[in-house]
């Protein structure tokens, strides 16, 4: 099966709309509020994080998600978590939701809303209700106002990130896009990632939460900025059906498109973020392939693009395999040491560094070229099993600790 | 009980001595080779690195220590760490057992053997046994002497570790040392560290087992620089028996005395060892108070105290709380986020800026200078119990990165 990449992001799909706005939340001289908006109410899924400590609007939508048939909006803002704000923080979502509802004349159960940013501040909800209404007013069907979305929900992103794919169901176009912000605090389990998916198919719930769950494992929940799981990690999929498909039905040919399509936007989106991590200057790809099971190899891969000195040594184009053996070694998974193989790749060439567990005889000069790309990859052979996984992280670079000593301020 | 400390390392008991000298492994302009030696057989304990990766001198140490009666030397190399070196590593832990049993006049398989270093190199063995017949050479029971051995064993450390204390048995003073080296891929579980221990105690080798087994797990296992556990970590404690106290049995005032000491000792090398992580410039502390088990709240501080984002944050002086309540909610304990309070201390005084799981009204002027100081305490409250841990970590600065970008070069 086929599927067409397309230009766009959550409005490329039939009949969302989007906008992002400036209200001065905690930026002054940028957007830092956005909308994604469905013309029709939308069939939703939803994973969020896995902390303890869980943001008000993780709560709000954990909420939306299971006990709502149908959600039609999303209000974002970026600067303020409202992460550790109590029931205060509560009230302010459903006080956005409120606003939201009423502007956009929809149901407030139908409001959605998530933010990101420091933890423990209160939100200027003044500021965020006036941001609502501009919202509204603003929003648009184009890819100009998904990109403005895309860019108004960024912290210390440096690239706005945005993907779109379309299948053919039954004869019809449907079309599946997505946008992310990511950044630092990127550990996702489920990762402060946000990402937004929007999708004009006919499909259910039931087999929608089902596609969504599946993929993260392969694509959000592979990536790790510093291994630290947000108090806010929040993926929304929105299906409004407007493309008016015979329904998608599970273990159909048209189901494994659909996989397929969002499986692109999905790791589309995890991968610009793991290369646009905090301070990052290259992308960090790990496959793990000859794994004795998937979970093993998914295991060792982000255990491997978690290691701080893993990830220093690439920022130092330094080919230090023995810091990855190490990390495999770590990652609870029993294996046989003398059996792995390890090989670094990029643009600049391909170089094996590690066979049966031991040093080969390669140029070091050669390997330093290699690390030295914006994107690097590290292939590990376990010679254990058939399964194969890819985590996706950057190096650790001495603007990471700039930025995160610096935060707040 | 009172313990009584004072000063020295692993010369500090009776009958132990020691030498450093420069075997020109790997560092050309330094000490790099240490010898810890015992007039007389000692019953032995130790503790080894959980990594599935273990390097060669971890399983020559562990097949002594579990087979062997006896122990009586220690050659330590710093530079390379012979792991990943498959048999050609393990033949080289023999033959310098061999030389040093040799040069000694003791038995082979009563010669441990530790390294520390790169992974993935072979050691140049005939410098390695041109050290040993040095450190036969030198070795003596003066400070001098220890301290030398301290120093040698040193990587990218900034100070050696040493720290002895003594207690009274049956009216005969009993006296434990002993030095250890972090500094980089700390994060013991068992932890590059390598720490070496000496009593002249006399003690079975079960109940020394016990007493390390159990004092690891709040001193040695509580300390993290960056999340990475090493191939080699290693901790080997030697008991001689020549102070001729009456032998420690197990659920005496005695013992407990022995385990006070022990603690002392262990604790003092492992907050060292934190202090001085790679790039370092302030002690972490990270007091778990309040948790419903011990295994809880040490979970719950080791998690605080490894994430990269609050480390950060310390460096920047940064009294970046939410970070704090994140790592303790992607820990894996369940708690409630509403009843977690956290306080800074240090030499500049005491902030408390969370309370119930929400913001204080604190003066941030006052918590940038607590946290200002060299050594700074995070005290958290779960007040979901009455168990207590505190672990061991530092402050992430450019320098982390510095170094371990540029390790091997």
């Amino acid at each position: 099966m086929m599927i067409k990449k397309i230009t766009g992001g959550v409005t490329a799909a039939k009949g969302f709309e989007a906008a992002g706005v400036s209200a001065g939340i905690k930026y002054q001289d940028r957007m830092d509020m956005a909308l994604v908006y469905s013309k029709a109410p939308c069939v939703l899924a939803g994973t969020f994080t896995s902390n303890q400590v869980k943001a008000a609007p993780v709560l709000w939508d954990q909420q939306i998600v299971q006990l709502s048939s149908s959600g039609q909006a999303v209000i974002v803002n970026a600067g303020i978590a409202n992460a550790c704000t109590g029931q205060e923080g509560m009230n302010y979502c459903k006080r956005t939701a409120a606003r939201a509802a009423q502007a956009l004349g929809i149901p407030e159960n139908a409001v959605l809303v998530a933010s990101t940013g420091v933890i423990g501040m209160q939100l200027p909800m003044e500021k965020i209700e006036a941001g609502v209404e501009k919202l509204a007013a603003q929003k648009a069907d184009t890819l100009e106002a998904g990109d403005s979305a895309a860019r108004a929900i960024m912290t210390t992103d440096t690239v706005s990130k945005q993907a779109a794919a379309q299948i053919e169901v039954g004869g019809v176009p449907v079309t599946i896009g997505g946008m992310s912000k990511g950044s630092g605090m990127i550990h996702p389990n489920m990762c402060t990632m946000l990402a937004f998916v929007t999708t004009d198919a006919v499909i259910s719930k039931e087999l929608l939460t089902k596609a969504v769950k599946e993929d993260v494992k392969d694509t959000f929940n592979m990536i790790s900025v510093d291994g630290d799981t947000s108090t806010n990690d929040t993926l929304l999929v929105m299906a409004n059906g407007m493309a008016q498909n015979p329904e998608i039905l599970d273990g159909t040919p048209e189901y494994e498109a659909f996989l397929e399509a969002l499986h692109y936007v999905n790791a589309t989106l995890a991968r610009m973020m793991a290369g646009d991590g905090e301070g990052a200057k290259a992308l960090l790809e790990v496959t793990v392939s000859g794994a004795q099971t998937k979970e093993q190899a998914r295991t060792l891969s982000r255990s491997v693009v978690s290691s701080n000195l893993v990830k220093a040594a690439v920022y130092g184009h330094d080919a230090n395999w023995g810091r990855i053996l190490c990390a495999l070694g770590y990652s609870g998974v029993s294996f046989d040491p003398e059996k792995v193989d390890v090989a670094f790749v990029s643009g600049e060439g391909t170089v094996q560094v590690c066979k049966d567990g031991m040093a080969t005889d390669y140029s070091e000069e050669l390997a330093g070229r290699i690390l030295s790309a914006d994107e690097v990859s590290v292939l590990v052979d376990m010679h254990a099993g058939e399964q194969t996984a890819t985590a996706w992280g950057c190096d650790l670079t001495y603007d990471y600790v700039k930025i995160n000593a610096d935060y707040r301020s």
